[in-house]
């Protein structure tokens, strides 16, 4: 219904917009056999899209909200501030948005044919042209490399990459003076700044290049400048940059020589299409490196820019799809903050050229239905078109691992789906700057909820009121250590003593990924540098037992060390505590439960001791009802506890954990189950399967070779569970001996069932 | 499409139901002249049902849904067990789905005409009438008035309630022996035992004996038992009860000797049709009022049940759903669990008795719409006919107060509605033995989410593994306390020194509720009895200003006391702190607030000293940013913290709190502002309107006679708000000089924009 209201008020004013510009369009129209524009839109694409406006619903709708966006611009006036603040501020939040309204405004010059949008778009860029050259350094001094519209040249180089689309849209309205004005003015010494001005920033294998060569290519292309081009290709040639030197977050500026973009799609992309900075990040990257394919498709098809690596973009963007929850969500992997999605217009963008240039998959077309909007371009007129040919068929998510590293021998992060469950399992490389030291950690998702949380990044991303809407100095205290995740701490310490020097230097290793009976999936990773002389091994496992309505995850962390030591395993349970089977002492006020690496923003509110039983702990959350399991050694402690201590700013959430803590040992095995068994409604006040369903689960066996566990659930059944810890050949036959049975079996794992 | 679809599929299983039962109808149908059904269905509205079916959607549906349900549990096969568990155990629950089950075949019989149902219903019964008679009283001791076949009489009443409908629709399929048996054995023993045999539980007013009084009076309705209904109507003659007996919650059983069904009815119930237990008690209440009505009316229409004390029953439906949300979910009044909506089933019966009955008001038609089910009855037909004839209108809840007491004397509760804004201000009686110690406490709600939270009961209604689902021990340590809630606290103790005796002698007045200019609406009521010789008066005002998009709420706290004393005002946001104007000491960890009166569950987390300034405190919630702005002293105290001290099973919800105290002061006055002003959408990570528009709040006159507020916002405007704090007369003139301007305006407030 709302579909056709804005349908045929989309059609009125269309057409509206190509009378009343019809008499105007004739006289700036000098040079018919430009080729303006020709990066995202072209001269071919734009004809096809006039020709099928008001027939391509997805399009015609998004075309309505933008030129709705761009005239509400045009009516409240230019604006282009001297750059004053951080981001969430005023003035960076104005050239922010005049750069999202260039490029609109440029578009729709080009479909609707009316130069009110030429003169807008030609307007601001000589207001950028006047106050540009007048501008030192920006202000504020946060940043290793200051912009001068920005903080940071990130943000500058934001600007170009919107603004060179808007100036290819109206070359053609321009005069040859005017070109030249604009390009002296603007965008040479602009791109210059960000490159020459700038080698820390331009000349790295990071998401701050990345931005920054394409910048300075998509000005190249529209300029046809092509020295700036090779710049922005191949990088800043003779600038030597100290292989020490490190960026805000810690991270090396350029530890190996690599730059330009063919370095930046190299580097961080595995052949899998995995973005080694993780989904959140590569978010941010993925519009700079697929817009610049675009552009460079168009203008320079020699260049075989989707072809690349075997296809690495185009493969990027399913990966970056998997790596999304039942409702779009990215993974929080790495810095991430909670609740980006592939609803941001990055993937709009993404998807669209993702189906365009790559073969037009069909189920690409069910995520841009959902997104519900297209890109202004040939690739978003594809989209409209395919799915108004019906050609839409549902993306459906599978389990899949996705390898890390520019070769994909950097390990993966696994990923388990069994019908609502979705296990997210990290074994990666330590992903540049923003990479958390969280080594074979998981989180857990039920229906798209997050239960098990990777707590994501310390920041609030444009939020001024929080340190400038930048990094908080918790993200690095807390988020990025160890223990604030899902994984194994030694000795309070975090993985590679917290050193991204480091951890940089490592990664983990797949061990076992096998989904292909759906009732038992298995993931299993080893990390042996975490520690030096400890060893990591970690199994997760997704369990489907019919009597059941939902999987259950089983998790078998290993670890054998040289030397004695105390483990904690912690889980980031979000909701609230029901019952446990064991007592606890609660603490008449909570206190801290360490001094450094994170454990200092940790408070513990209750302890138990445990007896060597099997320990059930079980929480309501969104009204659902989970229970965590476990197997205890006697002795070990169970500590309840919460995040925010030493938060002077309340910069963390204060929320739950629990760890199980095993001292002075050197071998230790810590299993658990964690089952989403029930669901309490409010309106009707009811609790359906508020209890676990596993009765105990054993330990049977646990030597070098094996591991084997035994789940014995309610309705009467018991699994056997057995790993091979030291050869993972599919073709390998095993044989270990049980009590008094004798089980046989071929590659790495095997599961039966006992009754 | 989903409505067609069903639709059909329940044409064809009716059409077969009627199909394959019409050989077999006619054996049992005996007495044709028979007057049963006539409790909820009678014999007329078969008919009219049975000529109506497939045609009428909504009631299409539940039919459908029910049968269905229904025939779920025949095949399952019958089970009545020996009583044994509190609520959430399997007894008690399966129990409880007999008698719901009961209810349904019985109507499922009359509807669908198929013996099927009338034969379970009648095996049901007679495993009840066989195990009842063999029935100790229920193991479980914790109630003041166990039941047998359920811990408390309280649900043995529930049953009764459902299985009398059950009885009367299958009355004419069972043998003069058969119906002699069920009465003998089960139904008149059972009636017996929750009068006679319980009359603590039996002989009072409350919602325990409203459903104790509607049990014994549908089943003599439905046995035709005139002596046992004079006992449900009038109550257990010759019975004395210790005037000073309480019930398990403190309540007195009974003080004043009033008893029976219409001492229930006039009792509670306010002529504005408020229920002072608060709407969840009433929710649960209204099944056994409303259904037991609707019996009355059908079977001795001569009692004009409906139109009792000015039709109290049908105003108290409407006054319900204007104690919801946006999204109907119940406010938080006295004892009450969150979530809790008109979408229970309670309330299905409710809306569509309060159609039938009620005059046909279109707009409970939207509210059933909503629900998406009606009631199997003549009323639910009514509704199904209404919607289907197009005679819906939407349910528009305004500003509306609502007055406490039998005759409407005993306070009120004030609600403001302005644009997405609701405030729930809470002037009433005490509410019985569910009440809470909040005079003058207030609860905001935006677009139905609840911002400044009212904490409801500390329970966790039938999760058995929560202390079987009854109310926990914190709720009265914390609950239940005038800590827990928005409201001024004297001295650390609650109001009425959390007296229940004599919480339940007082009530606050309501003293100005003027909501005729929708931009400034203003609710004012007056404490005088919480605290002997301190006054209180609080005035909530929603103010809308065009240049804003949401209003703003202003609370005055005004406080005149006797003695010196200190006064803390607290706010239970909800959300995590962004931003203060303010600066505040994080404790290195929190520190227990207090020792009794509900302080001994707070943590102290941080602490700030003020000047005398205007504060600012800014949080996220929901993505939405909101600012709490109010006036200080030199020397206050704000008190950051949360919930969860003295806590030590994880009963309580561990949430924020801020507290301003005021130490060593006779008089005082506490003036703030709410707002909603921005959001935050992290798809697009943008923050819009992150900080407070009011730019300060002064006090530019305050004496006994008057109270003027000013408010400078960040338009440049001012507006000037003066309350007459002796006089509430709406006639009356007033006359103020502030500074060198003189203010004259008739009635108890004045609102003006100064420029």
């Amino acid at each position: 219904m709302k579909t056709n209201i804005l349908h045929k008020a989309f059609l009125f004013f269309v057409l509206a917009a190509l009378c009343s510009c019809a008499d105007k369009t004739t006289s700036s129209k000098t040079t018919s056999s430009s080729t303006h524009p020709s990066l995202i839109l072209t001269k071919t694409g734009v004809e096809n899209i006039r020709t099928h406006l008001g027939t391509i619903p997805i399009f015609d709708e998004t075309l309505a909200a933008t030129k709705a966006e761009v005239d509400a611009e045009i009516d409240n006036g230019i604006e282009v501030p001297i750059p004053k603040d951080y981001s969430g501020g005023h003035t960076h939040e104005r050239h922010k948005k005049n750069f999202f309204i260039l490029q609109k405004a440029g578009a729709l010059y080009q479909i609707l044919d009316n130069e009110t949008y030429a003169k807008y778009v030609k307007d601001m860029l000589f207001a950028y042209a006047t106050l540009y050259p007048t501008l030192p350094v920006h202000p504020k001094t946060r940043s290793y490399a200051r912009g001068k519209l920005f903080w940071q040249c990130l943000n500058d180089s934001n600007w170009l990459v919107y603004a060179s689309q808007a100036y290819d849209c109206i070359y053609d309205y321009l005069t040859t003076e005017e070109r030249a004005n604009l390009e002296t003015n603007l965008f040479k010494p602009f791109a210059d700044f960000i490159s020459k001005g700038n080698p820390k920033f331009f000349n790295r294998v990071h998401n701050h290049s990345t931005w920054g060569n394409v910048a300075v290519g998509m000005i190249a292309l529209a300029m046809d400048d092509d020295s700036l081009l090779q710049r922005a290709l191949y990088g800043l040639k003779d600038v030597n940059i100290d292989r020490d030197l490190k960026d805000d977050d810690g991270g090396y500026i350029n530890r190996d020589g690599k730059i330009g973009f063919f370095a930046n799609l190299d580097e961080p992309f595995s052949p899998d299409g995995y973005f080694t900075e993780g989904p959140y990040y590569q978010r941010y990257a993925s519009y700079p490196f697929l817009i610049f394919a675009q552009a460079l498709q168009n203008k320079k098809p020699e260049l075989k820019v989707f072809k690349h690596k075997d296809s690495v973009l185009l493969k990027s963007i399913t990966a970056l799809i998997n790596l999304s929850d039942k409702d779009g969500d990215f993974f929080l992997l790495n810095d991430a903050q909670k609740g980006m999605s592939y609803y941001t217009s990055a993937l709009v963008s993404a998807v669209d050229i993702g189906y365009h240039f790559g073969g037009q998959n069909p189920e690409l077309l069910s995520i841009a239905q959902k997104q519900n909007k297209v890109a202004l371009d040939d690739a978003g007129l594809a989209v409209a078109l395919g799915i108004k040919d019906g050609k839409t068929k549902p993306f459906v998510k599978k389990s899949i691992e996705l390898s890390d590293g520019p070769e994909g021998n950097q390990g993966a992060v696994g990923i388990l789906r069994s019908e609502a469950i979705e296990v997210v399992f990290k074994y990666t490389a330590h992903g540049l700057s923003h990479g958390h030291f969280d080594k074979l950690s998981y989180s857990l998702f039920d229906n798209g909820d997050e239960v098990i949380q990777d707590y994501g990044l310390a920041r609030y991303v444009n939020v001024e009121q929080k340190g400038g809407g930048n990094y908080l100095k918790e993200n690095k205290t807390w988020a990025k250590q160890s223990i604030a995740h899902n994984t194994l701490v030694q000795n309070e310490t975090s993985h590679f003593k917290g050193k991204y020097d480091i951890g940089s230097k490592y990664h983990s290793n797949s061990y076992i990924f096998n989904v292909e009976n759906k009732n038992i999936q298995i993931a299993s990773a080893k990390e042996d540098n975490a520690y030096p002389g400890t060893k990591l091994h970690r199994t997760m496992v997704t369990i489907k037992d019919d009597s059941y309505h939902n999987p259950y995850v089983l998790d078998i962390m290993r670890v054998s060390a040289t030397s004695s030591n105390q483990y904690d395993l912690p889980i980031y349970y979000l909701g609230q505590i029901m019952q446990t089977s064991f007592e606890y002492n609660k603490l008449p006020v909570p206190q801290i439960l360490g001094k450094n690496n994170g454990y200092q923003h940790l408070y513990k509110e209750a302890i138990a001791t445990t007896k060597g039983e099997t320990i059930t702990f079980n929480w309501l959350h969104n009204n659902k009802f989970y229970s965590y399991t476990a197997i205890t050694a006697p002795n070990d402690t169970v500590i309840l506890g919460s995040i925010g201590a030493n938060d002077p700013e309340y910069n963390l959430r204060n929320e739950p954990a629990l760890i199980l803590r095993k001292k002075g040992v050197k071998d230790a095995l810590f299993v658990s189950t964690i089952q989403s068994h029930g669901t309490y409604n409010p309106v009707f006040e009811t609790a359906i399967n508020a209890y676990s369903h596993i009765k105990s689960i054993v330990v049977v066996h646990n030597s070098k070779a094996y591991t084997a566990i035994q789940i014995e659930t309610d309705n009467g059944k018991t699994k056997l569970i057995i790993i091979s810890n030291e050869n993972n050949d599919a073709s390998k036959t095993h044989t270990l001996a049980l009590g008094d049975k004798v089980y046989t079996w071929k590659g790495p794992f095997k599961c039966k069932e006992l009754n």
